[in-house]
């Protein structure tokens, strides 16, 4: 699990669109969520495109796909893009708010078409289910 | 739920984006799914935008929340747009496929701004998980 | 006076910009006016594009005009642009709303260039004053 | 009333677009029907946008109500757009002829977003109904 | 043979873009062509978009090509576009008029990708041509 | 019967697109065609911009129509364009390929404006219906 | 002959640009060359769009064509457009620079469209230019 | 220290976006800070674009240098941005509220390029500082 | 002189944009003027760019300057425009009709940043125009 | 005092831009003005995004406003801007040069609509001003 | 190796561009580098788009790649792209000068995207680099 | 050499697009190719945006020139740009894959400018061939 720049003041700033939860809280519901689904989850958040970009290619190492909230990095980062793309690890992007009622340049996302899906404006549901499909995705493939 | 306009077609034919089960088949797991969170969902399909908008206008007398897969529409109609707007249901917005890595008229939603939410790329499972996100939803907010 | 999509809904919702009076209440007035004016009016709304193009064909069976609200048809539908076009009737184009305070894409109309005039941001008065309108234009070339 | 740049030509000239009506003509149907409404009208022509603005913050010190046909001017001055907001006085933009079949830069009014709505294409009636709405609309707020 | 919106018009109205031939006239010149070519050929006028996407599912069933003339559609429609990619019968599409001659609204066509190819601006014959056309392609391919 | 750029190499190259026929191929076809329907066919070729529009001005002297493919100058020409609009002989334009489905600057033509009608991606057979529309226009003409 | 914003300045500043020649030099020249062509020149200068403009009106009254250098009002200007197309006389747009080799605002004009054709570039020469070349298309025509 | 359209209206209107201060309230701390500067400034407000571009014209025969806050003029007027660049003198823009925040024909200034600076968002002290350092750059220059 | 596509075709067509005077016609006042002035002058008309270009660079072999309609070309060949900048001689770009009136890629000219002028809208007189600025802006430099 | 990328090199290149002053000067100045104004400010200068971000977080610990220029950074840094908003410190964004003179990419700052004001183009005076100017906001409020 | 327009123009004419080495100092280091690498080199240069398009069809009879400076026709020429991409030749983009440097419609190739690779900026250097790369990547191609 | 964000992939990942070297390899060849020509080369390689300008700040104090493939950050990062140009030592940009064959927004390079030439497409060998250009180049300006 990946966080972009700024997710780190989560839930102490700006409630009214992202709410009062913490990062903390956050990370606690998806390795809540992890157990139930039998996964080990990592999170990691950055105020550095570098720092996550280096994180997605360590994950190449050990993980089977990533769950991802870039940030404002979502719109602009096309280096971000391109290490999604090189580690073909399957990504789900994420967002808290719906970003298509906020500022037009929110609406584009770079990363998109190197996901495989989205998951926008459910607040902290949108990471455990990204987390949940993530798994039910990687299990159907591996069934096969 | 409401099905937009070729989305009966599912299963029979483009498999290789939209995959093998049919619209009955995802019918079904929502019913299953609606069984286990204990709500009612009932699942409707149409090729006329008039009959769609007609639809979110009766869910207003008797359901909590919409979630739509509006297919082509999804891009350009300013009509079902404002049915949404004008009954405010929390709708949740939801593609089988993903939608950023298929022809550039496919990026922009018109009716996004006025869902709570997305979910796309994920298959059948894009619909569950927004059945599921609407119902956490609605209980968390008429348990405030 | 044909009524375009989700203005079935008037009245009883979004009165912040569409105020309280009902279609009904909007049809009473201009049967009233009507009255004033000597003149007969048929009243039709549908949520279907189709059903419009329908109702402009057989206007041009009876009707000397026609004074129609697209709604959000308004702005995306050269079909029923090309049912205006192809009667041939003097129309006036009515909203409720001034459609310059609110989205962007509400600012462009593809049928104003085929009807004979506008009136917008009047409320139920857009209706009467077109209706007044359409009457008065009608009498002057039948005078001519 | 105010005229905008040009509109003093009215009659003499172009009369395939405007029609054969002069300005004295339409201010003369003007101050009948504000006779009507019991309401007093003045009217002021300009090819100069600064007498234009001057003429609207002197509206504030009398009027309760503007009508304004803006001329070339309605597709370009942010100054007038300006003058009419910081008035506060509710306005109503009018056009003899329908702009939407005439030139691409004519499709666009800077001053529609402040005024309370729009009458065009209707020649010299777009001026009295104008009035009419702006009276309508006064009295019906007085009356709350 | 699929019909679009306004086209039922035909003959009697804006001859000087569309001729004189009512719709009745070009499909007895279809059924007479059909009949030269050996094969049959079922025509469809509509002025509801769902009611055409439900015609080219239903030609699924039997036929092996669709000629069509969508109107205004052409320009707007995806969901159109999407029924005939689903269905992936040989379709071509026909106008009457040369639609590069008219506003350039109508240059563009979002079915074009989805047809083999196009026929416009030769009038009636854009029709007959294009089921020769079809046909002598499916010839082809079935001699394969 | 003008070729432009690039069409000489017909049949040898890029059969995928172009199919295998060479340019002789679709010359003699026209001709054949031409036998049947009683007419003369001139066929040209040339890579230059100005050996084309020299044989558009000299078509002038003693042919009735013009069958044109620019080729890739289809996209850019204003000279080729001019040349077509000043000798005022009835054009059709013809694709081999769907030009819809390729790059997007391939779906505008410049020239599709001064030709009478555009006939593309029926292969070889582009061609010769073109041919047969052009002589059933002109004899259509004529017999007025 | 009208002279649009900042002209009067011409000679003293921006050298480089616009020559050391004032604008009474200029009118000086002008004069000297309706003298030799017999016909009489009024020069007027001024940095009010709404001086420009009634000036355009006034010489409806007696003049017979208008050679104009509108300054920076060239590339905003609407309402001066409207006057020049008002008032009917055929007019010449005159610059002293090459509007081209400037700032990309400097090539747009939008009274272009309105006059009969436009001399840019050549300095002083510009405004004789014009007036020889309004007088002889004045005496084409009305020795037709 | 230039006022464009619509600032003699400051204080008495839209108190939210410009404050309580009145124009003559500027003016006297424009007064105060010039009497500590040792410098002397003149203050001048106009609606009309024409007197403002007389009076830089005059500014440059007793002036060392200009702040302006063009008001809507700001975005719009390329003879003002001429009349600046032309009379050469160092010139500081200034705006009240922050322009950014506010609509998007806002942000973009045409007199920008020709100024040396810029000062916008800080109320009144936009106009103090804006003085103050047209005052140290024309100490810094002439002390070299 | 350097003539563009298509321009071999004047005054025997299209005589409503570009009058009734041929080529010949043209060349032969060019000429007169040429006579009148003292210089020489050489007409060259052709519809190929390469030939254009070719001229252009003899042309800089004994030529003072250029006057160029370059057609078509006009709105499209950098490969002229780079022509006349390598050449580096004077030149002035002629068009007869008032390209501004036309379609707006006629309003676009990649040529005129190299020229030193333009003279447009005025006919065979723009050329003779064009020779005559010329041929006084060579003189005044040489006395310089 | 927040200083973005590449301002270290201040003073020891492109002088002609930025001026001699290096970025200790700049520094010392600020601190200079601070002692003079009662208050305290800290210097940072980063070349790192990701730095300036963490530095934006922990000025929400201690400072009561911030001055920032982000350099490159100004006119691409989503990240940069959701920062400032999530503290909610007043800032003034401030340029050493007028950027409106430089390239077209440097004219947009996507920072701008989350601080209170800027200062551009007055060399090292545009951070004492600004520091100035923030300090007196800071105090009105805290005197209201 | 292709030279397009005006480069047999180069060394005589705007040196400070495009350097003093000629054309044919070009050619004779690429035949030196030919030499050297073992290999035969074509020099041709033509102003005329035809010509450059043949001599790429013949190319094909004996080329193993080639080496192209299309000059002006780089960024407009879709038939020399066609022509490339037709015969398949592995080809190598090159510039004299660094066009990026220079103005906005020199940036963009219609051919590169139809080349293997490009060098530019990089003086005469430019086209010798070029054949050493097509000749190692062919020589790999074939080592395979 | 400085190498950009995800360059240190290369080899393992995506060798359809980057070929099968990995960054040592190249980093190897370029200390040959070093060695050959007698100079002496340091490879970098990050995916820090920061820690890239960090290292062009510090090649300003050894090296004579830089060889950079920036990866993603060529279409996106002015700070590198200004640190490219800050540090004013001749840089040249280089690509393995041809860029124009990938998305559009891989087309653009914001660095492009500030470089002096370009090699793209050609692999590995982009790298050497620059190194050698640039040592070339040194050569020739040290030589002169």
């Amino acid at each position: 699990m990946l966080h972009g720049p700024n997710l780190n003041l989560l839930g102490s700033r700006e409630v009214d669109i992202y709410g009062t939860l913490t990062l903390d809280d956050i990370n606690r519901r998806l390795a809540d969520k992890a157990g139930e689904l039998g996964v080990h989850v990592r999170c990691q958040q950055s105020n550095h495109e570098g720092v996550l970009i280096d994180a997605i290619h360590q994950a190449a190492e050990w993980a089977a796909g990533i769950v991802i909230n870039a940030g404002a990095l979502t719109h602009t980062s096309i280096a971000l893009r391109d290490a999604l793309a090189a580690v073909r690890l399957p990504a789900i992007e994420v967002h808290l708010s719906n970003v298509y009622t906020r500022e037009a340049f929110r609406h584009a996302s770079v990363i998109a078409p190197v996901c495989i899906g989205q998951i926008a404006g459910l607040g902290p549901l949108s990471y455990t289910l990204a987390l949940q499909a993530l798994v039910e995705r990687l299990r159907q493939k591996s069934s096969d």
